[in-house]
């Protein structure tokens, strides 16, 4: 066997992924020296409760409490505690002790990104951070190191699998949200509390992380803006198929460039209606993707399992081995390129189109007054179909297709749609993305 | 501006790439030094003729024939010229000369990898080769960086666009090869002598890169069984379709292991039948796709261009940040870790299913005697399907889906079937992978 150098290893956390990154690290530790040219030698495991039940058996004389003691000499810490406090003061007590680290916590990089990347910087240290942006999908180096010499134009990306799950039943099988997510709960898809998942606040957090990189920038959680899927229903569900469309809970990263007032960005997360050709209309079940769009390199699409114990395990592990090779090489850390200070513009500065449903009464003149609210709105009709929608008849349904729109003027023209008389109920709205 | 310090940047070639690296160097200048923390200065591009008619204007006094004298000083080379000579010297001579090297050479990295790697270890210098393999999908640093902590167990590619344009176009118009390629040529989709594309060299370069990084093992291109798409008609498409089945050109890159003889790889350029529900089947035009199967991460596809001047100058542009930043950073280069020496086996020892197409005599016991020497050969029956074949009805058509076999048996099986006396042809024997 090869005389490697040994680096020391400590892990922070033993959850779902933690407990296989500690197993994967023991099963593969020689292949993983050659690859890595070094032995990684696991030192500990720090957790809350050493008797806590876990999956994975991991050797007990490796646990311990005390994670202010494993970080002291460790030349590698991987965190993966999750949230915001006491991970982002044990990130920065490892970088300030010399450490390299990697890190799966999207909240805390998605929050205090800046902070953890400057400290990394002042020491000459690397942050790695595969692991949180669409699990095992390799997207941070393509990103930051691939399409480095390359302008991204736009991200559109399927970055968590539970709203996918839940919103590929809803399609597939015409069920409802209630139901679905009963069941993706039931069979491990879906948290006893959805909130972080079903209301995008875990997409909006990859979202920020994957807009800096790809735009070389700085952006704060409280930029991205965030809608998530507990609105959708069948009937939306039915009319998109209608359509042509699937719903998708999409993260968009988009550059905006204007004659006047030059470049901004916009990151939102929200369910938006996709062509059923487009790539990301075929990401099934609990399946992530990132479509991305360059202006050299054209139209990308990195595909794969967005979550998972041991898929992120993998990623972490990538993340690990690069680690090594750095501290084996020598050299200060890659920091992250994000000089660009582009400014990031509200919801309702973005053009997208947009498919609106309308509940209107069935009588003469409706179409041309609610055709003449949308003109006068600066909302221009692309497509309209008319159907008998109640069982008495007496009112119609209006899907309408817009050509793209200013969100602020769209919003505005639903609101006078909604108060106009005519229009009984506005059914829905929905963002076109990926044309 | 910032002050950043100079990196002197040498260009060897100005084809359809080089020339649009070039452009992109200059038109993107102060990006990309906010990106690679440097000033990446175009000092020169080799060139054979400095009168030659190009696409991109190049400003002419950074042309030069003499490229050694060009690459003296340079801290990084980009190596755009393609073939082995003199390609090879001057990759070598840049490395030893201190410089980082950014290549899209294929054909040399395949065939000169070792020698190249070698070197640039001695002196701690790295190799960028990210166009190398599929044009500007980001493959390389996935496989060797993010997946470095897993073991891939198979990769299977789409890597040249020329044949998947030419069989996409066979599957959905239901022309024949000669039309179609007659087309492509005509439109720029494929050379004049299209040869490296059609009968899969190009791709078989490309899956011994990919190979190499993915199991970690030195894959010599005599290695790599190749066999192209011209013998694909009309017929064998028909029969494909009917099947629920596309063919495609793969590239597939195997880890075998058996329990007696331990773990081995096999790396096969080939057409095969994919099913229509597959991820690959979906990949229309000149794209290119790599489906890539890991023991942690599970299924990932990386989807994109895989040619073309502009796409592959992002990747290479990528490249030089990395090796600008590299440059800055200090310490020596990853070398590639090519530690795990494993065997590469025949074709023959490969089992996968197959569809075998044969016209037999539409007469009694003819099936039997079929099944009969197939069942002799080791090569069980999956599904079969009898249909008339020939106007007079004197003969039928057999459509044989297997079981996996063994490559070996396989082959002999189907020569016997030939010498039967009661199979009148053998229409088409074609692996099924993707299972």
């Amino acid at each position: 066997m090869t005389d490697y150098r040994r680096l020391r290893v400590a892990l922070l956390g033993a959850g779902a992924v933690g407990s296989q990154v500690a197993a994967l690290l023991r099963q593969h530790a020689d292949e993983l020296a050659d690859r890595a040219g070094a032995h990684l030698e696991l030192v500990g495991i720090a957790v809350r409760d050493i008797d806590a039940p876990r999956e994975t058996d991991l050797p007990r004389e490796l646990l311990t409490t005390d994670a202010d003691a494993l970080i002291v000499g460790a030349d590698i810490v991987i965190e993966l505690m999750g949230g915001i406090e006491p991970a982002r003061t044990y990130l920065l007590q490892a970088i300030n002790s010399g450490a390299d680290v990697v890190t799966a916590n999207k909240a805390l990089l998605a929050t205090h990104g800046p902070e953890i990347f400057d400290a990394a910087d002042q020491v000459g240290a690397e942050v790695y951070y595969e692991a949180a942006a669409a699990g095992a999908i390799p997207i941070i180096r393509p990103l930051r190191d691939s399409l480095a010499g390359d302008r991204v134009q736009r991200i559109m990306g399927i970055v968590n699998g539970t709203t996918n799950y839940i919103l590929d039943r809803m399609d597939t099988e015409g069920a409802e949200f209630a139901d679905v997510l009963a069941d993706a709960q039931r069979l491990g898809y879906a948290e006893a509390d959805p909130t972080a998942d079903v209301e995008g606040y875990d997409a909006a957090q990859k979202a920020a992380i994957l807009a800096s990189l790809a735009f070389h920038t700085t952006v704060p959680l409280e930029a991205v803006h965030r809608e998530g899927i507990t609105a959708i229903d069948k009937t939306m569900m039915d009319a998109a198929r209608h359509a042509g469309y699937v719903i998708k809970l999409l993260a968009v990263c988009e550059r905006l460039t204007d004659a006047e007032t030059g470049e901004s960005i916009s990151v939102r997360v929200y369910p938006a209606l996709v062509d059923r050709a487009h790539p990301l209309a075929s990401v099934h079940g609990a399946n992530n993707a990132v479509f991305v769009q360059a202006e050299a390199a054209g139209n990308l699409m990195f595909y794969g399992a967005g979550a998972g114990g041991v898929q992120t395990a993998s990623a972490v592990l990538g993340d690990v081995v690069s680690a090594a090779r750095r501290h084996i090489a020598g050299g200060v850390g890659v920091g992250e390129s994000t000089l660009a200070n582009l400014p990031i513009v509200p919801v309702g500065r973005v053009t997208t189109r947009y498919q609106i449903t309308l509940e209107v009464d069935d009588q003469p003149g409706v179409l041309a007054t609610v055709a003449g609210i949308l003109s006068d709105g600066r909302v221009s009709i692309a497509t309209v179909e008319q159907t008998v929608a109640g069982e008495d008849a007496r009112t119609a349904r209006l899907e309408i297709g817009t050509h793209k729109a200013l969100e602020q003027d769209l919003s505005e023209t639903v609101d006078r749609l909604a108060a106009s008389g005519v229009v009984e109920r506005v059914v829905s709205v929905l963002r076109v993305e990926g044309d």
